[in-house]
């Protein structure tokens, strides 16, 4: 590791040579070190120093888990919807977003637990405004794709400081226009933590 | 790794013997072997096969990640108020849950956007509701530790289907009371998995 971190690219024969070694008894541990991520190695080039550590099996490891593997169901309501009929629909499903959808099914807003806070404390009577008033609207709304990874999924939820993300695919007839395929919220990615925390019991 | 496998328990001389090497040579190996957790070692026993591959390293990780180094600042109402304050406080602090405090500054409930938006649906004015009757109670409230794992609270937040954890410590009146420190949310995970996610770009 020494003389890579130092001299590197190095080939394996001249790290055999420094070592006194063979090259044929150093090349296990070379394949070892490339494997673990510690070492990079290139044809013709040799041996680098790859600037790894564990961290990097961690976060390549988050970066092949994908949002296909990971969403849940989306719960959806119509856009002709009141505020009060998506209040009911969040307590009865226990979630905390809900995607709103014309009558094509396809994605026209998303309205959450806090629009609907926000609206019930105004002084108008939920009942009487229409879902569509309150939701935040296409095109301003953060999506993923399911071949997407759940790293990259997360970063939105972060970065946009919001709580779910609608799993969308483009519609055929529109491509504008957008089909749910499910969801992604800070739930899902809690979950994922957790099942990762849990692997090494298997 | 093969002779540990096959062998294991065997000792790094037995080893070395094996492979017709000193003991010398193959102790680097050994401890690249032994800190990747590909194999384990007991003094007196000898190496043996762990089992382990990347998914280890990754757990171990989760594992190490403390509440005390990731939570947030805990955001409190006093029990004396209103429910109409405290969606107020939840708003301007832009939370999901808030923790209610006696005159002491111990947790004695915690009150979510799920609980004020039920709350504001009812029929009652949340000017004249005090924030104590809708507020999950003491014992009846999921804690963690500063010194407990982000993994060991991440699970809570799943297994007990909450978004957010006070972070406590024992009162040094009454023992049977908490100190809040802190808090842990479904956003704190959210946050630490991007973390770890980007630590192979540094």
């Amino acid at each position: 590791m020494q003389i890579v971190k130092e001299e590197g690219p190095i080939t394996g024969e001249q790290i055999a040579e420094r070592l006194h070694l063979t090259r044929a008894t150093l090349r296990p541990d070379l394949s070892i070190l490339t494997m673990s991520g510690y070492l990079d190695a290139r044809p013709r080039v040799g041996y680098f120093y790859a600037g790894k550590k564990a961290n990097s099996v961690i976060s390549e490891r988050l970066h092949k888990l994908l949002v296909n593997d990971y969403k849940a169901l989306p719960i959806v309501v119509q856009e002709s919807a009141s505020a009060y009929d998506a209040t009911v629909t969040l307590f009865l499903e226990d979630v905390g977003t809900l995607f709103v959808v014309n009558q094509k099914g396809l994605l026209v807003g998303v309205v959450s637990r806090k629009d609907l806070l926000r609206a019930a404390i105004g002084n108008k009577a939920l009942e009487e405004m229409p879902v569509s008033i309150i939701m935040s609207r296409m095109p301003n709304i953060i999506t993923c794709l399911p071949g997407e990874s759940l790293y990259s999924a997360a970063k939105k939820l972060i970065d946009f400081q919001i709580d779910s993300l609608p799993v969308v695919r483009e519609s055929e007839q529109d491509p504008r226009q957008f089909e749910l395929l499910g969801r992604i919220t800070k739930t899902t990615i809690a979950k994922a933590f957790v099942e990762l925390g849990e692997e090494s019991e298997v």
